[in-house]
């Protein structure tokens, strides 16, 4: 179990976390597998908890009125997994997470990340990075889409997510990157790099 | 001088933020006039700044390859007006924010939102309240694009932003809800509500 808190603890340590602390977050939050194929939270479900991907991959995804899906993002292992927005409102998610590969999740209640706020300077600085983390992606998908091309959208692609090219359907990168599969094989054909 | 200030002070003082720590804010922060067509932060600058607008208003734009402006938000009366991800990352700002009445903002330099955070758990916490707040307008301004029809855009912006139409030339609305000012127009015309 302590194996899949490594990466986090990691993390909670470098933001001054003290001990006594970061025990709090373990003993009221748990290891979860997943298996692929999984939705952790669904559209339209209120979202109870957060999550933090210690092994495997998600995807995030919208389905749009004519039942296509559109992912705008991948959670891959040592990332948040999170429908933050409804979390903090206590609204129904927006959009789905499924797990693409067989995953493990730290499952945490969002009422122990609040008391851990709280009680905790530190966990609140944690947590407000974290939120920054989110804003700061958002920002530049936003900038991608508008700036980029295909190509280059599939090259940062590339670069935020490294190594998800071997492990992740054409078509769900198609998806990402907003083009059809059929486009995306030919761009890449026509220019392997 | 204290009048621009009151808002943001009823915002701190439900923050739980003490008279101590907001005085400090107050005296390391100062209030600035800035006149219509004036850019608050410039594409391309490095962000030293955040801005609370007191009075006035304020759009967020990218300025395209093709030489055309992109509004991706307005900043009214009460609200922040940051380049937040460029600051705190110590990037150049991506879009121009431009003042679009005469106006008058809180400038907080970034060394004193970071010495205010080290120093209160409360300013800490307003802080990443305050991040959550923009993280989530990026959320739904992602999903309108995804789902909504111009004219669903076209009120949900009257939704979001109160009273700005009357505010805002038609073509400044046109570009955030991502139509040609034409098509704009023909839309309101042929159904006005």
């Amino acid at each position: 179990m302590q194996l899949y808190y490594r990466s986090l603890e990691k993390m909670a340590h470098q933001g001054s976390i003290i001990d006594q602390d970061w025990n709090r977050f373990v003993e009221q939050t748990r290891v979860r597998h997943v298996q692929q194929g999984t939705y952790l939270i669904e559209t339209g479900e209120p979202v109870k908890h957060a999550y933090f991907c210690s092994k495997g991959l998600f995807r995030l995804f919208y389905t749009l009125a004519d039942g296509r899906e559109y992912n705008v993002g991948f959670s891959p292992e040592d990332d948040y997994v999170t429908s933050y927005g409804a979390m903090v409102q206590g609204k129904p998610s927006t959009f789905t997470i499924e797990a693409m590969e067989d995953s493990v999740v730290i499952e945490i209640p969002h009422h122990v990340l609040k008391e851990l706020m709280d009680t905790s300077h530190m966990w609140e600085r944690f947590v407000r990075k974290s939120v920054e983390r989110l804003y700061i992606r958002k920002e530049e998908r936003e900038r991608e889409l508008l700036y980029l091309s295909a190509r280059e959208r599939y090259d940062a692609f590339l670069l935020k997510y490294p190594g998800l090219d071997k492990r992740v359907a054409q078509y769900h990168i198609a998806s990402y990157i907003g083009v059809s599969p059929v486009s995306l094989s030919r761009l890449l054909r026509s220019d392997p790099h």
